[in-house]
């Protein structure tokens, strides 16, 4: 069976990863594109989604690759119409219409995913083993990069709902909620621009059920060398997950380097959760970042202008 | 059975509500008081739960009243010491600690209860049962008091994690999530007075999932007549809740009005899951408010000094 897929916002991650992860997997043929500005030479080509389905093109799944705050109409719009649903991260605006959709894709029967794209990153699951049966001391998550390198012109980031630094930070999230016993938030700075309406730069002291430490520190400003590390001290030595989960370390010694397989490995899923009838919704990276903006203690920093 | 209960945190809730419902309910009876300042007389005092833990006093339940930034390691530690837990709003200072309470008193099989007590008041029962087969068309909610009357000298409500403006708009959330269809938040403005970490103010648009707007308008500093209403627009005419739940007017008219029962009722259903072995962990008010800081626009307002 092939999965028709429909991209929906055809932005920088549709073109870099959506695109290129559909053409290699043999399980998914693009039957269409909807977005505002752009189209993919050779394929059906539609404004917006209202206009895909209104069209005569067929097709059983979206991607939904749109800025958060906006994918809430749209996916509900997808599932009413008996469509598959895969959510980029984050999964939507706010936590209560993510539940709102996860009600409707029960109801409806169809598969939705929370895609937490970091998870499929190399040396998740070899850190995984790793740690099991060892006992975590502490944990360090630096999460820092540039901005204007890796989200040029990208505005709505800065805006409310847009995230700002935890629209990366997120992704460290998402590794740590699967690689960690359950932690939760007791205290935050976040940094906003006077000009800003979201954090640039953030720190987070978690703690884990099992009382260890969890110190996440974020930054959206970092020039020269670029830090995506979880650093987890156990009683067995320490375990380093270093360039965004793609290289892990213990004790210093790289065990484990890969090549980008992120998106791939989400298609993958998704490819498998509709052969089941399933659904994976995942709001955990997301519900930390709210109690970040919940519990945070926000602080002004300088204007950004980019 | 009697529930032999302990309150840690003698604040002004406990000594305004829950000590007059212990009193009145058969089915409790007061074990135990932890709090750094203040006692009841004739009932054994400690300094806090850790203190009571380790002395003979023996008690089934504690009534946690302490304010939200510290509930979650008290409400930890009474849950693995075997009690039974209720939780005064907000149940946590953040979402993520409330999973892990739900967890873990699961794992223990003790009773954890989220207190929302608005949801007891007098209308909020004929309410449901009236808009029950009615097509609502818009909802407006004006929580509007003065903080300076209802919540003299409590600071924490100023400091990060205290929540505003929310701490009472989220009662008004309690009602709004059990009377009407689920919904979520587009677009929020909060106004934090400069020399503050939470709103003084807020407006928030909702929409129902059936398509119908709710506006709610939040306000700390109504001096005059004070407003805790919900007005709900139905294709079968006005419902109004006043007096933040305890009068019903129907097109104008009063149909129901009773006197303050909230946490009366609160401790029947307190008592009632202990003797059925559940419990009640519902964090959607507080979830709302988390999108709210999370999606909300931040706008600057003027100092507020108590």
């Amino acid at each position: 069976m092939t999965i028709r897929i429909a991209i929906v916002g055809l932005g920088k991650i549709a073109r870099d990863q959506h695109l290129p992860a559909i053409e290699k997997d043999a399980r998914f043929e693009l039957a269409a594109v909807a977005s505002r500005s752009a189209g993919v030479d050779g394929v059906p080509h539609f404004t917006d989604l209202s206009e895909l389905l209104a069209s005569d093109v067929q097709f059983d799944a979206v991607a939904l690759c749109t800025p958060p705050q906006v994918r809430h109409a749209i996916a509900r719009q997808a599932i009413d119409a008996g469509k598959h649903v895969m959510l980029e991260k984050p999964p939507g605006a706010t936590l209560s219409e993510v539940e709102d959709l996860k009600a409707a894709a029960q109801a409806k029967g169809v598969t939705l995913q929370t895609t937490w794209h970091s998870r499929y990153a190399t040396a998740v699951a070899p850190a995984q083993t790793w740690l099991s049966g060892k006992t975590i001391k502490s944990v360090q998550i630096n999460w820092k990069e540039d901005v204007r390198v890796w989200h040029p012109g990208q505005t709505w980031i800065w805006q409310a709902g847009g995230l700002g630094v935890f629209d990366p930070g997120i992704n460290a999230l998402s590794i740590a909620t699967v690689v960690l016993p359950a932690f939760f938030l007791e205290k935050a700075t976040l940094h906003v621009p006077e000009n800003c309406q979201s954090p640039v730069e953030a720190q987070l002291t978690f703690r884990t059920v099992t009382g260890a430490p969890v110190q996440a520190d974020f930054d959206f400003l970092q020039t020269g060398e670029q830090s995506w590390d979880i650093i987890i001290d156990t009683d067995g030595g320490e375990l380093k997950l270093s360039h965004g989960g793609s290289r892990l370390w213990v004790d210093g010694q790289l065990t484990h380097e890969g090549p980008d397989e992120e998106y791939p490995g989400l298609y993958d899923a998704f490819a498998r959760l509709i052969a089941a009838g399933g659904s994976d919704v995942d709001v955990s990276p997301l519900r930390h970042v709210a109690d970040a903006f919940l519990l945070g203690e926000r602080v002004t920093a300088p204007a950004f202008i980019e």
